[in-house]
């Protein structure tokens, strides 16, 4: 338990680095008799890849998936699936010039002082590649959850620029390489992110995610409460520095009258008036759209000169050459609804097998 | 792992309802031979004690502990710790009204769907009184890291008024009722709350804390992230509804050389000349401050009246009776401390497992 | 994660020295609406209390429960149910003389190697008196299983001395202080254990429990067999050597035709013509009865002087003069019995989270 | 977490079904710089591997093993371990006429019971063929407890024949089919099993594996006890019915003061002057060697023709005509041995977590 699984029940567990041969991710706990089969995973791996706009990285990797064990007749047979991705455009040269000198906002220097070795080859196990191995995880968790959940990503910030919410339109996200739901908005981080980007700087990112469809009850107070759980989750996605749900840090200016979601009967169904709680009351699911929210902070590999150290302890100068995105945060918005997805599954078997519901 | 428990190796589990007998927690993993006697833990549940000035719950609770098991002769044994809390000042009776209708921003409709059954009394295991278990396991995590290692927290923002951080005076937390670090801040806050507490309202609140004194090397990539496990960690807290690490959301505005954190060799050692990481890279502590910030919403028990629905599914209205805090916010304080605490005890643990260091 | 819970879904964590004010066990996982009280424990609690015969220790234990929360208006409530039983006869001057020499066949040696510390107060942690906790916890467990499950233990060997399978009658377990099946063994046994007790020696037992009425369809292979959750849960109760399932160790000289327990239908059910897999094929329950067995050895402690070393380093010789058992596999009966009971209800948890069935 | 994980801090996951394209194992929780390379694995899954003689399947699997990730110029980086294993002699073929009827003593009715789907071909998941995963995990286990500790295996019952003790010399083991250590009674083996396979039947085993060279105070107390992990561990390998430590259940016909083992002073060093505690007392390694035996029940697939059922629900006899071993309990050796190991890796560090020693 080094920290590389997630997940109680519906668990999955990743390796690989970014320069070896293949990464992948091995999912037990999942349900048998779920149809399954590669372009189940494929197609959101596709929404991940690299290299499909100018926005990100031109690493080519085709993130062909592999499903080695745990389906049978296009089935699931619950023993455990193991999802194999190879790695095939990785350059190792590129990275030469970083192997001894520690590269600001990036893991260099902590694992190196944790570990006392590392594979400096493109960030190694600390690279955000990893993310691909989520997102295969999360395509199967959707199929846990069914159809009857839908969980969608947008990106609601870029930089300083923040979307209109009041033109929020979710079939927008698949329009522009943002996923902004706010066609205005995306033509002008477009034109932002070019300045960026020949300015060999970069920008950071707020991704919004919301789940709908689910039951009443998916949560485990006291500490494996939903929100809790995808807090981590969230955070643990490369590069994030907080997470929010429903009205987040913004309900701390509300007053109590103005941040409680009233409830109301409607057609002899409960409804609430308001959703500031992000869809969460105790930490258990309250039937209403989960909201979740997160920040990326902008991409630490740039092309302007950091001043840094060096593995013998020498003042240096650092810049980064390799392939990289000026905004991670446009690809994290596929591995937020993945993890996501992920900590929502999870929370269903959870359910199940306390109360035999969900 | 119905989820009252909490980490890995250094790891407790909460139990008890705010009208019970008693509440109370088991810490297990605790490392032998830990000078650990009752005054220890008291010190800290005193300053989560309620009543102690007009701007908090006047339920009036002691809060003794006593310890029951695992200390002989004045010292941990290695052997599971029972902390067990009383509960003194019940009036069980304030809570009648409440028994069949869902207070808004409360527990109580997710607890009735998920659970089929509810001890209203006080809100009963989701009542923040639980958070006394989270302080006492917090001392006892306080003594696994040792003297070396200093966890403080203060009140950054209420409502909408946030503090001058420019007059950040870490003693001045020990002398206002609001754990401020600005002087000036703490008495515009007393106002502020003093008009919300006579409107029967409540307000929301950004807490900080500050871990100092810690190695390099602790968090486990990629899922035990330190800062993912700290999400989850505050984020359990009863009312939070955000966590960031460092410069949190406010990164997503800054380019990419603003908030990488450049590195300089100085009398031999490595220092970061900015902290926007938070101490974190890479979810490993970088021995640096670890600066983590949380939400609170504001108290969802209020006086005046809210639309709601009652268990028989008819719409009614609400409103508190009971004693409560204007500002939750404020008890949290120490509530995040601890949380924190139980969160690097517990990867101090990890990493001197997998290292031998730490 | 110091070693003190059991259980995935249906998880107990046990805290609590022989000679502290109290030990205790906090059930989590419970699922809610189940009807539970005080007396349904202390019924179990009642069969292993000690001093109920001249065949076990001659502590006077009355060992009653209280139940501090979980259960609510006589039902569970889905939240964390503590169990408190009160240390009341601890004679600590009784152990005085053993305070720096190590009882061999105890766990004084390695206690003293691990921790650097230990409670010598009637073996402190590692006395037996904590099986009374894993009683309590299998009595909420026996609820989870629900009345369609019995799980029954029976002793069937005292020293050299076996029953005769051929007489086996459950109602005669409940008619003499050895939960004996064979009537006739259980005098033999009387009088064999009565000159062992003379003797100031001790005796070890094979116990058998058997729980019958479950579903097909328990255990996760492959490393949460149902058989490997039992033999854990089993060995580690206190001086259990051995484990066995179905004909166990005897399966070694069958041969495959005599050991494979053929399957017939019999009126539309599938039926198996024997049960040498002991109920479990693959690590999942055959619907079959499960049947696991343990081997208990002779108590350590004895009157007779034992060659042994000091906390000095000197050689010295111990004899025990505080009460005992002069056969501890007696009290082991209902210890075992709960140990599976909590076992099955964790797996028929596991089992309905999975798959929707149980 | 549906079964497929094993150890609590060197955890490891399987994946993979006898006739999928690969199995493999993840392995996660090693500690940085311990060199390790695909030959240091393959010598011990060389030992494992079918077709070696005529008394074990034939099977031709060169067991070839990749590391996929996790290692880095020859060390392991502290990173998941990604071992794979592909499949490469599989003829499906054969076992077409068992896909509809349960094999007695084999998990499919279990499998088809629990999840409504099984893989059929070669036992799928439920194939001893995922004990080659276990194999390669131990290998890296062993590099976790380094040179000074060794873990040994031999046979030491086939059917009704036991070897004589007093014969016992480890270097024999290296030297006949059978890891015997008691060279007359493997030519007896011989002739036995030869007699067996010809009459189609099978035979049981009995194995011994002995831990050399480890630390006072590995385990911890009370569930997660040394030996109660053991027993899990060896419980879980296919076919196993029993696990005894020490003495076993050969200490249930001892008296007290023959069991215990005595203690005295030598050169500084405390010595046990017997070891039927089997190296662990109160669940904690005493610095003796660990002792642990297990049974193996005879080979299910067998030759004749035995009674079961089919999916239909008709009864139908069924014989096995794939290859298959007379004594599976010969391979189990080297699976044995790895369990221990990856045990003590584990319990050493969590020793190392807890106390800061090991």
């Amino acid at each position: 338990m080094a920290g590389s699984s997630f997940g109680t029940l519906f668990r999955f567990t990743t390796w690989g680095e970014s320069h070896g041969p293949a990464i992948g991710v091995v999912v037990d706990g999942v349900p048998p008799r779920l149809p399954l089969a590669e372009p189940d995973i494929q197609h959101w791996l596709d929404r991940r890849r690299p290299g499909q706009s100018r926005y990100t990285t031109q690493r080519q990797e085709p993130d062909l998936v592999k499903i080695l064990s745990g389906v049978f007749d296009g089935q699931t047979t619950g023993t455990p699936i193991q999802l194999l991705i190879e790695n095939t455009d990785q350059r190792s040269k590129d990275y030469r010039n970083i192997a001894d000198r520690f590269r600001p906002g990036h893991a260099d220097y902590t694992y190196w002082k944790k570990y006392g070795i590392r594979d400096y080859r493109g960030g190694g196990r600390a690279s955000a590649r990893e993310t691909a191995s989520r997102v295969a995880a999360g395509a199967v968790a959707r199929k846990v959850l069914g159809s009857g959940v839908a969980i969608r990503g947008a990106l609601v910030q870029i930089g300083p620029h923040a979307i209109d919410r009041s033109r929020w339109d979710w079939r927008q996200t698949e329009n522009n390489p943002f996923w902004c739901p706010d066609t205005a908005m995306a033509a002008r981080w477009a034109e932002y992110l070019d300045g960026v980007r020949k300015a060999g700087s970069s920008a950071g990112a707020i991704i919004e995610v919301v789940a709908s469809g689910l039951p009443v009850g998916l949560g485990e107070p006291v500490y494996d409460k939903l929100d809790g759980d995808l807090a981590r989750a969230l955070m643990t996605i490369n590069a994030v520095k907080g997470v929010e749900i429903g009205a987040g840090f913004a309900a701390v200016a509300l007053s109590g009258e103005e941040n409680g979601d009233e409830m109301r009967m409607q057609d002899g169904e409960v409804v609430f008036l308001s959703n500031n709680a992000g869809g969460i009351l105790g930490g258990i699911s309250s039937g209403q759209d989960i909201v979740a929210r997160f920040a990326v902070k902008p991409t630490s590999s740039i092309l302007k000169p950091m001043r840094t150290v060096d593995t013998e302890g020498n003042d240096v100068e650092i810049e980064t050459h390799g392939r990289h995105d000026p905004c991670v945060g446009i690809r994290a918005v596929p591995v937020g609804e993945a993890m996501v997805a992920c900590v929502l599954a999870d929370h269903l078997l959870r359910h199940r097998a306390l109360t035999g519901g969900g």
